[in-house]
């Protein structure tokens, strides 16, 4: 490819990532397709949108701490350009975010994690329960210690998924609703015909696995469980920030939406290619919320669905060529969202025939002992 | 009325009550209307559909234990003729039901209850857990105790509903999707339009009461949230029977369908015309399911809906004269599917300017000390 001006990109997968990239790369002056059966509807359609390195960080994964802070800190712009390319809202809310803890267990959590980000250079707040609920006076008795991560944000996942789709549309990119079967160099098969191109770009979600075999057992499915909510006339208002807890260990998040909406998630089970919404999740799902955030059980429960978070054994995305003319941009696993600024930020580099950022490079493909291409 | 032909009917409501009357009005050679923006989109779509006047008798209720053992033993034939006029299945199971109950306070329940029906001249058997489970082995460890009632049947109430309005519409009834506002002698009012009749027959469920001054006040909502779940082929199938319990008190019961389906419900909540599900509501009922039947958890939790119930406060429905050319067939509460065959005999009956069954005296609206119209 080295030299040659990349003209013609395939992107598979109209999730937020291949959105993103395909937007992007359409107002960078390529030619953009997207194939997707019916874009916008897998995981990024389900999702919660916290946009929360800090909050969501954890020991050992300190390349994905670092790679979703640089993409955070070009939410801001990445969503004012969004919302100006489509005339639409970009979804994102700037009120920050709480994790709050309920048991000891809950507690060393928090103290572990605010231990360990403080030794990372991120400072954040300790909390007392009464100083949570300070913040949030709908967080009910049984929190019991919190941190405050004011710089961890939220998007309305659906929000940014109709501006994304709008944006690219204006910028030229073509829809293709058809399922892609195999990517090779050069083409994408689809049932029944092929799509030539430059560049073909895996934004396939759980589904990435199956298209080529450099992907072939890298990226399995996890299924996440999430409901939405909607305060009621006479129940109380939902919290202006994402609530996160560990709640008894297990891990439950509440991020309000601009309309009284309130999304609960998010279970995960290791079960395959199933988006069967259980009883028993949805059980969990509102015992740990009703912990957080008593007041809920007055709100309508509106929506119950599941998707497959793609995720890695190292939990980071693969985002670089996977051969000469094929590049993988998927498995965000639970960072979708936070990560689509800084990976279509690469995906753009990447087809200009440069180098990404250093802190994408562990998120290369050839991590898996693969060859290492550039272009 | 007395000694002219009723010609023209016009039923108000296209749940089960007013397709039922409906489809027998027209196949008795009445030219028959349904009014109703949707039918079959009310409490009957909502609907678990159990036939079950001996597991639901209560002490002070005896006219209503009567009316729904006489419409039961209709049933079989209703279904029978359903299905031959629809060419659609009835939805009719024939598996019989379970009460269960779980705690001292729920035995003791049971106890009364079975009493109660020895007096009233049922017998119904007592079981032990041990023998509970020996004819349901998916009822959990919980359950201390039970009640046979094979009598007592289930109908897949949008089997029902189907096979409802295919035999309507076989018998010549023709849909106005239209809301009716007021109803008098002769004549519906529509939003800007007035359907002329010789008989108006108002089912029209909680909304009744809106329709006509003699109903005003005497029949009010009460909102039942249901959950409809399916078995995944890794849980435990579902119980034959119709599983109905007090679980700590409180009214749970699980309806099996042909499918793999099992029906959930369901709450009771006075709160006007409110058809949000709550959080709270889902809760309880998949913990009080939960105790009786252990393997839903791993069902799939398909569907979650609320309806209203049109309620009196003596729980039996409206049927009868409101005044000449203006009948009620309403305010079935819990039991409009058990009900709809002796309720659309009785309206046959009306409207041949005859006498109902003695046992539906006891619903006429003239209980609430207005006159007793005789046609």
């Amino acid at each position: 490819m080295s030299g040659k001006r990349t003209e013609h990109v395939v992107v598979i997968g109209g999730g937020v990532i291949g959105l993103s990239v395909a937007w992007r790369a359409a107002s960078a002056g390529h030619r953009v397709q997207v194939v997707d059966p019916e874009p916008a509807s897998g995981a990024s359609f389900v999702a919660g949108g916290m946009l929360a390195p800090i909050a969501e960080a954890w020991p050992g994964e300190e390349e994905l701490l670092e790679l979703g802070s640089a993409s955070l800190e070009r939410w801001p712009a990445f969503a004012d350009e969004l919302s100006r390319a489509s005339g639409l809202p970009s979804g994102l809310r700037r009120e920050g975010t709480l994790v709050v803890g309920v048991d000891s267990a809950d507690r060393a959590l928090l103290d572990d994690l605010a231990d360990y980000l403080a030794r990372r250079g991120r400072t954040v707040t300790r909390l007392s329960g009464r100083e949570a609920r300070r913040r949030e006076p709908s967080l009910g008795p049984a929190v019991r210690g919190g941190l405050d991560v004011p710089g961890d944000l939220a998007v309305d996942n659906r929000q940014a998924l109709a501006a994304l789709r709008a944006a690219a549309t204006a910028a030229g990119v073509e829809f293709v609703a058809a399922r892609a079967e195999a990517v090779r160099a050069g083409a994408v098969e689809l049932e029944g015909s092929t799509v030539d191109c430059d560049v073909a770009v895996i934004a396939a979600g759980a589904h990435s696995g199956e298209l080529h075999p450099a992907l072939r057992g890298r990226i399995r499915p996890v299924k996440g469980e999430i409901l939405r909510l909607r305060a009621r006339s006479t129940a109380l208002p939902p919290p202006s920030r994402t609530v996160r807890g560990p709640v008894h260990g297990r891990p439950v998040y509440l991020v309000p939406r601009d309309d009284g909406g309130l999304v609960l998630g998010a279970t995960q089970h290791e079960v395959g290619f199933d988006t069967a919404v259980t009883v028993g999740g949805v059980r969990d799902l509102i015992a740990d919320a009703e912990q957080v955030l008593p007041g809920i059980a007055e709100y309508e429960l509106v929506e119950v669905r599941a998707g497959l978070r793609p995720s890695t054994d190292d939990n980071l995305p693969v985002l670089g060529w996977l051969e000469p003319g094929v590049l993988a941009a998927t498995a965000h696993h639970r960072g979708g969202f936070l990560l689509a600024p800084v990976t279509a930020d690469a995906v753009l580099a990447l087809l200009r025939g440069g180098e990404p950022d250093a802190l994408v490079k562990a998120a290369d493909p050839s991590r898996w002992g693969g060859q290492q291409w550039t272009s």
